[in-house]
């Protein structure tokens, strides 16, 4: 971790950097095997299936069987862990749901907006170093809530050919009948174009690495909808002297052993808080089963001192983290002031990890700066808020000159007339 | 009109087609064009004036002084019609307003969202045949409401090198203070990246030809948020026996006289209805100025004869349409079972017109099926909502065991740690 010694404001703007990741140049290498997808269907899919995973697939499905029985796998206490996940993840985005609000503008004017579920989507779930089952609960307790027609969920089988009970039992918790064997950019293109055995979806939610990202980002050209432009994972920490040096250390470190791209700041107006969280840090690395990932992540993370948590505050605006404690007295009052930030954590027990699993808010959140133009996934991102609005004729008539002044004003005079004839009698 | 008697459902996806746009085509001159603005800024744009635009422009910015007297240039009736259309926008859009809703997901886990203004948005107003104002009053009152720190506008001048009057009263309207006399590719390409005179922006909006599109587009692999993918406008009218064919003509008329690639579609249970639009169609259609745009965009619509009122909203939601007027005598109930739809007009005395300008709903709506993905313009677009978490030590216990737990099944130990640490002692 790099300390940084009260840079000037003018500098600030560099030690926002993120490791850089240009997933563009994949584009080209994507679109081929997209095109492929489109036109040769399972076919290409199981071409790449045996290219990338070295595996001979024959039916990308998992039957309902396997989904039925992957509790089976698990202990009770994973199982009662992961529902009481559910429980707090499902009281949180109910509480998403929009009330209808109709509202008169004008005498016989009424307009309101009606959600209404996005028929088809498709999440992609990353296999490799650990089996990521809680963004399943992230992503499929609001689709359902929704009420998706259609929920799909593509993850990399192992180098044996299955898949996780683990990540099978989350699905059937949350309802997800359709599940394939199948990863990288080649789960992206089935889902963008379907093939004879994976359905085409609307939307594509899921994390993954720069190919998945890439891929995900081509499928925006061909009409698909994306969570959210992706990057590695990120924390920003803001601590005052009533913050907890060894609390604060194992934050970073949660965030640092996601990847050796994922990167933490600590950001404070005490030097004491942070030497003392570098030395903790540096005892608690030591022990981690992940202790190569987090240490590479800590050599792109800084330590920066600042003059003031009001300067800190502008800092972590700036930043625009995907996670962002406040380690602070008085945190509430402070969290007024952030404009830019994914998920933000308040005082010293609430932890990020609290939020990756069980507290109840999403986890799914935007990173790479981009929690200064997106939100994280929540219920509104399963949903199209449709208008509605209703004009008797006196509501009409109420309006009427204003749109044929209007209409009349940008030249277009068939829009005045929608109107005029319909007062004419 | 092309009419299409009781097609077999399996045929129905044909009838849904949209005239083929195909802006990938373009992407490469667009990203030439990007390049040459991010390395060399307001030099480039001046280039790219000159070589589209035939002007020289010295400075991009319209002065104070013009915005505060532009509505010299305008007669009475009109400035009161767009005070009149403002106040109902606004009235729409304030009740998009979330209140602050805390939930105790369990005892001590206090969770909430908060909603806050993305801080540098841009907005582009094409010129060309006719000066969209109308807009401006969309973007600019949810922008002003959601509180952004930066509202820039770009929009083309003429060719005199001047900006029509009405566009610099409503941008004076809605408070925008930096209006810039510049379109194109060009306009987008300098609020992606910035330069000399042209702030960088986080989010741009509004409507544009296939080149405006293609580089919105591209804008996204840059980092910035754009409002939607874009596409021609487009109308579909469901209408019973109830409807009044000289209401629908002229309703099909307004979007048809948009532009030649605009797309309109009739969808009814009475041929009698289809008929007598028609007819209605080829009288009203004589007297609009804007004949021959109209005429050419009639050749690409479709005027579909189906069994029942449940076939025509089936055949709807599978068209998604971006305007629906529901001609329908129990609109209210046939409302319930529209699914795809960006924003949808009850009854016979709702025309798109009224939405267009007055009643208050946004008019920058999902176009080219993307109803099926994307929600119109409204407060939610110019906002981040942000989750916020607070956790007592005691919250923290109440889920530690299911936090460990998974966290350990995610082989992600310092996740783990994190709580562990905090309840150790």
């Amino acid at each position: 971790m790099n300390f940084v010694n009260k840079p000037h404001k003018k500098d600030w703007i560099q030690y926002t950097q993120r490791p850089i990741i240009n997933q563009t140049k994949l584009l080209g290498q994507v679109n081929k095997i997209f095109k492929d997808i489109q036109h040769h269907g399972d076919k290409a899919l199981k071409k790449y299936s045996k290219l990338y995973d070295h595996l001979n697939i024959e039916n990308f499905k998992i039957s309902n069987n396997q989904l039925k029985n992957a509790y089976k796998s698990l202990n009770t206490p994973l199982i009662h862990a992961i529902q009481q996940a559910k429980c707090n993840i499902e009281k949180f985005h109910l509480a998403q749901i929009e009330k209808k609000n109709i509202i008169e503008t004008t005498a016989g004017v009424t307009c309101w907006r009606e959600s209404r579920a996005i028929d088809n989507v498709g999440f992609y779930i990353p296999g490799g170093t650990a089996p990521l089952f809680s963004t399943i609960l992230m992503l499929g307790i609001p689709a359902q809530i929704a009420n998706c027609k259609q929920i799909i969920l593509c993850t990399p089988p192992n180098s044996s050919g299955t898949i996780n009970p683990i990540i099978l039992y989350t699905a059937h918790v949350v309802g997800i009948k359709n599940v394939f064997a199948i990863g990288g950019m080649q789960a992206i293109g089935a889902m963008t174009f379907g093939t004879e055995s994976i359905p085409k979806v609307d939307k594509i939610f899921g994390p993954g690495n720069q190919y998945v990202t890439a891929a995900k980002q081509l499928a925006l050209n061909y009409g698909v909808a994306i969570d959210m432009p992706a990057g590695p994972s990120e924390l920003l920490i803001i601590a005052d002297d009533t913050a907890n040096p060894d609390f604060i250390a194992a934050d970073l470190l949660s965030q640092a052993e996601h990847g050796p791209d994922s990167q933490v700041i600590l950001v404070s107006n005490h030097k004491n808080i942070i030497s003392q969280t570098m030395k903790s840090i540096s005892q608690q690395l030591k022990n981690l089963p992940r202790y190569a990932i987090a240490e590479n992540a800590l050599k792109n993370s800084r330590a920066l001192y600042l003059s003031s948590i009001e300067d800190c505050i502008e800092f972590s605006n700036l930043y625009a983290p995907e996670h962002l404690i406040l380690a602070l007295k008085n945190h509430r009052q402070h969290a007024n002031n952030i404009t830019n930030a994914g998920s933000v954590f308040l005082g010293n027990y609430s932890c990020e990890s609290a939020g990756d699993y069980a507290s109840g808010p999403n986890h799914t959140l935007p990173t790479n700066g981009f929690a200064r133009n997106y939100s994280g996934v929540s219920l509104d991102s399963f949903v199209k808020k449709i208008t509605f609005q209703n004009l008797t004729r006196a509501g009409l008539k109420n309006i009427s000159k204003s749109i044929e002044m209007m209409a009349e004003a940008e030249q277009l005079m068939a829009h005045k007339n929608a109107v005029s004839i319909r007062l004419k009698k």
